[in-house]
């Protein structure tokens, strides 16, 4: 039965979901409960289906409450007629109560439950229902392609009309480790495709797109993408941007909170965004150890073995390897001092030499992959390649294209003009240099929305460390932030240091543990 | 660290949960991201944890939405400035994690859980996720009782100094099944107490709550209920008016929408109000068949035995009757119809011999469970106390009580005064009456709300029926209404029937399936 309700538009984002709000007295008419849906229309157009919340004071009865998305999709304003109905749940709510049940699921039934996903037809809690059990009952092979297929398919896709395409991953954020921004260069130096889409930081200082984006802008929409790719063969664009593999930010959004992390799930996630520009070659890096995703040699191993098989079940060649995921890669960490040390290693220059060796081993690899480097030489190229200058020509190229100061140098780029240095307290070996701590730092002292916040590390792993050397240097862009940093890293003990005596009796007592520097 | 941002009060509920909403400079700020968490307090008073929800335009920057339950809860106004602190997710997160990678929990853990959902610092789709776990990955039996506790410890008990306290349940909804009405009668004019609790409908077109509210106010108080108690040695009243195992409420509104019916929790929610009301004895009635939660004699089976052991390491004596769950118990559907028909069977008058005989032998079973009766002649005694008027004087006495009319009759009750007759089209033998389609109608022609809607049956399973005899009446409180429920028992024959030719061929074709009446 239909009813008709008049809108009040509520302007509050529901995550991509329709939610609408009913007065008690309409909902008990239209006999419908907290969580139920209606479906919605204005002027007998396009049809959306919404989930009820039931309010006695919010809207008045006869009007109907509706949140931005859908005020949005249907284009509704305050006061107009909608005509509401009531519906059943979508089918998927029971397709996810079969995989629950622990019937494995078709490929065209996980498709119908991420179309309803798209669609905003499934409510958080139901995906949150699908995503908690796909954490305990995996997803096979089968579904995990079909997941794959149907992610793809839920955005669209680039075509570029090259092959090879190349592509690479980062299975895990590791502080500083901004390999694609040397790797990229090199690659599409060497004439090869690679359209290289990343990731904003989530819990880390600085994602590629945000360090990149010191550079250039990197919202770039698909038409523009394509653009800077026939031009230049490569880019170093956010993601988030653009409409690739749209089902996996629907997801995300429901897996970052509650940090559900299911196996399927994750590899879908990574392949999906791969094939959606069109990769036919991947590097997959995947950093193990204390702090990682993966924290032992055999569960990289089932990970590795998993990407290979659904990748060539995708048509896709790739590669994985497990690197230290353990200590930051390179001495700068925020997007500013990540952005400038990558120009450095472009420009020639002696820093961060654990950064370049690594964007090195990888670029090799890649161009072994597609066979423009024979076996074992890979290296050799890709160092060649950075070493005459290529990569830096190519990535100011890039930066050009994307809209960026085709003339860019490290110089140029400014850091946070509040700092403090730290020094050692006490004389030691570096053991241990604490990733969370690190990032914690780094956050604190405003990054990544600060862009010049955070810190670079002037001591490596194993340094032996005399008392009062010069540790590591917090960047901020507010003296505020910066004595918050401070605190925390007074705090944190972002560097382990090993000491001759850990603890001594019956003298005044000292720090009981081996943690300070 | 803290921040200051000024109340903008969001006058809509939250379902219990505590929900703000940032401005998302603001957010950016703090460091937090959609559905992450914030301590908040006014004036150094209370804190709560509350969920965040980031918008770009419906706060501004510097001030803060604050959901419904959350201004209640801390008695927050338009414009006051409160002190907004970023923290992390509840320990309780990681136990729901924990069992999610099936490591059992223990009684402290699950309380935890609990008393996270009671503070409302668990968000609804960290509380989906456990439930979705639980469906998973069942509890074990120590684990159910633990639940059972932190249920019951959840809210608050009722005291009665008086023992043996009696107390029956029925798991499923079946239409017309009013037993508690004749049965609490009965064991209080016995001497026994019975504090009875019952539910509203959900999806069924009365629960007994709603059926005695036609009667006599069911929203007591658990001053009021000890009272009338006290006095008449029972009650019927509405279970969600009191704190009785509150977390049981909030657990529903997850349950509800995705239909989530872990056993566990089934289990653990039943016996906590039992529990919280004092009960010693309580006798489930599991109805069993097509159209009921429990479809086979060996889940009946099981499900009883998991009653009794819970039971028994509750305190509690508990027996399990199964009973059929396909057809209608009783004759009356809607509110005031089985009010009626309650009021006529106490009345001594011969309706619904059915209802009137389950409510006999249930009454039975619980007068000789305490020793009342010998075994074997519960029933008679029940029959007795049914016979002499004492059930109809003890019925009034707690009607009385609970502040309706001492004098009230079946015919006091007013039903809906639009109706309509509905008779057999063709001759033949009732095999089926659907219990779906019967609620449903009774639910379009205006029931629970409506009271005086529903449908009355005239008809029995197995009755032979002549063409054009009467089956049933449906009751409204309006036309449109009355039409809506017409339009319905047209299309889904509530009434199935035997017929000898199913379907003849070579002559105008008739409806195919012996599904008309």
């Amino acid at each position: 039965m239909n009813y008709e309700l008049k809108a009040k538009c509520v302007d509050l984002a529901a995550g991509g979901k329709f939610v609408v709000v009913l007065n008690n007295s309409d909902a008990q008419a239209m006999d419908v409960k907290h969580l139920d849906r209606v479906r919605l229309t204005k002027d007998g157009g396009k049809a959306i289906s919404a989930v009820i919340n039931i309010s006695e004071h919010y809207v008045k009865q006869g009007n109907i409450g509706v949140f931005k998305d859908a005020t949005d999709a249907l284009k509704i304003k305050n006061g107009q007629r909608l005509v509401v109905e009531p519906i059943d749940k979508p089918f998927s709510v029971s397709l996810i109560k079969k995989k629950m049940e622990g019937i494995p699921l078709s490929a065209s039934e996980i498709d119908n439950i991420i179309v309803d996903i798209m669609n905003g037809n499934l409510s958080d809690i139901e995906t949150t229902a699908f995503l908690t059990t796909l954490c305990i009952r995996d997803l096979n092979r089968d579904e995990t392609l079909a997941l794959t297929n149907s992610i793809v398919n839920s955005g669209t896709t680039l075509n570029f009309k090259r092959r090879p395409i190349v592509d690479k991953h980062c299975a895990g954020g590791v502080p500083g480790n901004r390999t694609s921004m040397i790797i990229v260069p090199i690659i599409a130096a060497a004439g090869l495709t690679i359209p290289k889409t990343s990731s904003r930081a989530i819990t880390s200082p600085a994602g590629t797109a945000d360090s990149m984006e010191v550079l250039a802008p990197v919202c770039l929409s698909e038409k523009e993408i394509t653009e800077v790719v026939n031009k230049t063969n490569g880019c170093l664009v956010w993601g988030g941007a653009v409409n690739l593999a749209a089902a996996d930010d629907k997801l995300i959004k429901i897996r970052h909170p509650l940090d559900l992390d299911p196996k399927g799930v994750l590899l879908a996630s990574i392949l999906a965004k791969k094939k959606a520009v069109g990769a036919t070659h991947v590097l997959i890096d995947i950093p193990m150890g204390k702090g990682s995703k993966v924290q032992t040699k055999s569960e990289a191993d089932e990970l590795a073995s998993e990407f290979m098989d659904l990748g060539s079940r995708l048509g896709m060649e790739i590669e994985c390897i497990i690197t230290p995921g353990y200590d930051p890669v390179g001495s700068a960490i925020g997007p500013a001092l990540e952005a400038r040390e990558v120009m450095r290693i472009l420009q020639g220059e002696k820093v961060s030499s654990e950064l370049r060796e690594k964007s090195l081993v990888m670029a090799g690899i890649l161009l072994e992959m597609v066979g423009r480097a024979p076996r074992g030489s890979g290296r050799t190229m890709a160092n060649k390649i950075l070493g005459s200058g290529d990569a830096l020509k190519k990535m100011r190229e890039i930066v050009g294209a994307q809209g960026g100061d085709p003339k860019i140098s490290a110089s140029d780029i400014s850091i946070g003009s509040y700092f403090i240095d730290v020094f050692a307290k006490e004389e030691g070996r570096i053991h241990f240099m604490n990733n969370k701590s690190i990032s914690a730092i780094a956050r604190a002292a405003g990054a990544p929305a600060d862009k010049g916040a955070g810190i670079y590390l002037h001591v490596d792993k194993g340094d032996k460390i005399k008392k009062g050397q010069k540790l590591f240097t917090i960047y901020a862009e507010s003296e505020r932030k910066l004595t918050l940093a401070q605190e925390m890293a007074e705090a944190f003990y972002p560097l382990e240091m090993d000491r001759i005596i850990l603890k001594e009796y019956g003298v005044e007592e000292k720090s009981s543990m081996g943690t300070e520097y």
